[in-house]
């Protein structure tokens, strides 16, 4: 049998979920799983299904072909279908900071994370070393303000050689620019060191330390050309108190960091993210 | 339109999404949610849907005897479907403490809960105060080991005469026989203060800090006829540490007991709980 | 024996702690507990002490006396002690949301917080019943554009009838002016129902579902003239997902806002909290 | 200068922090941070105490014998003291579970632990090239039932030629003797992957999905002769829910494997652990 993982959304209307589960049993699809949600503010329908067919490709892409012809096209659906089986494959953009690198790789090895990872790339040449440990290819492309333009397009260039479907920013210190980040929409996941909206921009557990908060948080999110301001896929907070200094903060956060991050991309590899308006629909 | 809500376990089989959500379908009804999970181990499939229909009484029982010949037998159901703004009659067991008192009636008179109070039936007479405060029948039934099997037949009468759906133990500190339970299947709360498996019985609190944990718990349950052994429906948690004695740990809990109560009772009254196999599946 | 607590901060010097647990050994009183923070980038040090003497008030005026000549002027400390037993006099302000009302004088009444209500103050009447039914008096200032200095003047005039030592808003939904404020330096707890710095001002949980949060938090902070800018008492949050709506984030916070609002009473009433540098040390 | 660290309980008494904090400073010493407990039920006095002394091995050696004779006698205590800075000596056991191996290790190279690790001694080969990306030695030590005395006393001699001061086990999945454990009292942390007292012994994952808990957790204790009956050091909770099965808890539950065993660590390497009466004083 072949997995499938089907991602829908579109304008709500009656009788959508009769509708697509009928169309997938009458095609001979056994649907193992179908969660389903509706914003009625914006009165839009997300559906995430897993359902299973004959091992048969050119059926399936049939199936696909009516799936479009016959529902998506009347009720003016976005949608997906993804092998469920087929890891995707995702790079990792680092800088100097470690513990992300670390905590990803050791998931990686662990068998924890159902991808590949074909690439690491870094502006600077410090994690070569843990790369190398864990014999994941490294490539550094030095950025400055000069070359960013050049040093992007390179970056761009490797990862269509590694037919990248999705990039990780583990503690990437540069910001994307909009032509970049377009070439990846909602497939660039960064991880923020605060708990979002408070402290966007840099330093955040200083700017936390300074205005005397008791918890502090990390939070990963789609890159968009607004720095910050992408789709939030997930959070976690700790607690801290007047005893911790800046250092302290550092050091907690880093365990928020790894921890949200590694859930975020957890999500995305399942395919459970659909993006609105700016929001994440996170299935379960 | 008549909002109903639609609970459904059976044995998993292919095509139950469909047929149902075709069904429901064709005889007008309109799906605006749904939620579905299947335990593979047991292979057994469950479902909760909000439906609306034609506000007309004659039809909606049609519904229901066409579902029951047409649908449930075929797939061996276990099925039940809810007005979903017919507020669910709620009576209230106490003792002596009173936090948890407050906090439902304070949560009911707020609004909060979707839910009618016709009585409150203690063993003892100290919150009858609160009772009046609240305006909310207090019944006196004092409960001895002589007089037991009298009082609780006493109990169910009282119950049997406001029609009341479900029971909650806020905090009551008797025993009820497995006669009385079994007037109330799944429909008695309990709220037992840890962490449950662990600290059953008496005196948790005291146990937790022998013990010296860093975490105590609270945990709210259907009550069976095996002592804290019943259907888990809600837990929470916080933090302790060595500073905190046994009367911090009480103080404390008292706010997980309030709010792991009060959010089983909630889970109660929108019908977002099923049980089987001595646990619970709690629809979101 | 009195118990007394001792609350101090100065600038940090060698040999601080050895010098007043020193003293307080050679006036005959016995020290139960002892914590001290020192903060390393201020030089600021921090201490509070619980400390038994013979219940002679005579000699414990004189014990402050000499304290004050001895000790306080060295170091140039800024110094309190309380008796440990006296309850502090707490006025409530609310308006129309209730919930906040409800858990204080519900714990209030279980006997949770050590602390007189002598008066509930409102610019609404619609909690008064609430009032009555807990025996606190009620009264009724209401607040309007024009009438805004006369009614803080009446509010005012109020709490010193009362000898009120601090104010709490419960969800006051009236901005308290700087003269007003001025009155009550780090005696004014507010609670706002986001997790501060993100989503000050009006209508937090609305902004939280706009930018599409997966944690919503609340806040306890003294009041200072900038709004939802004074120093953090606590924080707490809780989990939300994109099923949730506005109406569910304003359940959800509610508990959050009672939990932490509570938590933020108590330490204050226990005489836990220091403030400095528009930041809380608060002690365990 | 000196940084130390003084650890001390003993039975409670009128005065001892001020007699302590005075012969410091008689001493030339400058306390930077004290921090005391008195547990009121057993009558037990604990302090950790961060105290600066000038650089000068003999006058450190005369200040211990001094305190000894003239303060540690008097009271009855059990006191040590650390040179701060001085990295103690951790070895790390494992099985084959490779996650909190992964975890410590990056940490490590991190810098974020304190710590040496001269071995890592396994049951098994399979984690050595984990051990050889982070140029850490590992030692094959076979264990059976039939060699286990053997395998014990080969650990023991690996561990006295490291010159190890404490002995980590990342999922190591032998039960060790009560004569190795005879050799590191309150010096061997285990992680236990459940939420103790629940769920002690093998396969707790499992047993927290037969139970329908809400909630899992994991327990990191220092090792006695009773199955995962010693100190607690640390624990923490994740939410689940009917959705994810025994395969998702183990998942889920290795991030909190992770945490609390690598804040155990972190807490023993700080000397901020006192254990007492089976239990724990966690300094913060």
């Amino acid at each position: 049998m072949k997995k499938t993982t089907l991602l829908i959304n579109c304008p709500d209307k009656k009788g959508i979920i009769a509708t697509v589960t009928n169309f997938i049993l009458a095609k001979k699809g056994n649907i193992t799983y179908i969660d389903q949600y509706v914003d009625r503010e914006l009165g839009e329908f997300f559906m995430r299904s897993e359902c299973e067919f004959d091992n048969d490709e050119k059926k399936l892409i049939q199936f696909k072909e009516a799936f479009n012809a016959e529902i998506a096209k009347n009720y003016n659906m976005h949608w997906e279908m993804y092998d469920t089986e087929k890891k995707p494959k995702m790079a990792l953009f680092v800088s100097k900071y470690d513990h992300c690198l670390y905590d990803i790789l050791g998931r990686h090895a662990s068998g924890e994370l159902q991808v590949e990872i074909p690439i690491i790339i870094s502006n600077h040449n410090d994690l070569k070393p843990i790369a190398d440990a864990f014999s994941i290819p490294f490539k550094h492309i030095p950025v400055t303000k000069q070359n960013k333009i050049e040093a992007e397009s390179e970056q761009l260039q490797a990862l269509e050689e590694c037919n990248i479907d999705f990039v990780v920013l583990a503690r990437y210190m540069q910001i994307l620019s909009s032509d970049f980040v377009d070439h990846f929409p909602n497939k660039i996941i960064n991880i923020h060191h605060s708990f979002l909206p408070a402290f966007p921009g840099a330093k955040p557990y200083h700017s936390a330390y300074e205005r005397g908060v008791k918890i502090i948080g990390a939070t990963s999110h789609y890159v968009t050309s607004d720095l910050d301001e992408g789709p939030i896929i997930e959070q976690e907070v700790v607690r801290i108190s007047h005893i911790h200094n800046v250092q302290d903060f550092i050091l907690k956060g880093r365990d928020l960091e790894k921890i949200v991050l590694s859930r975020a991309i957890k999500h995305h590899i399942a395919r459970k993210v659909l993006v609105y308006n700016n929001k994440t629909v996170i299935f379960s």
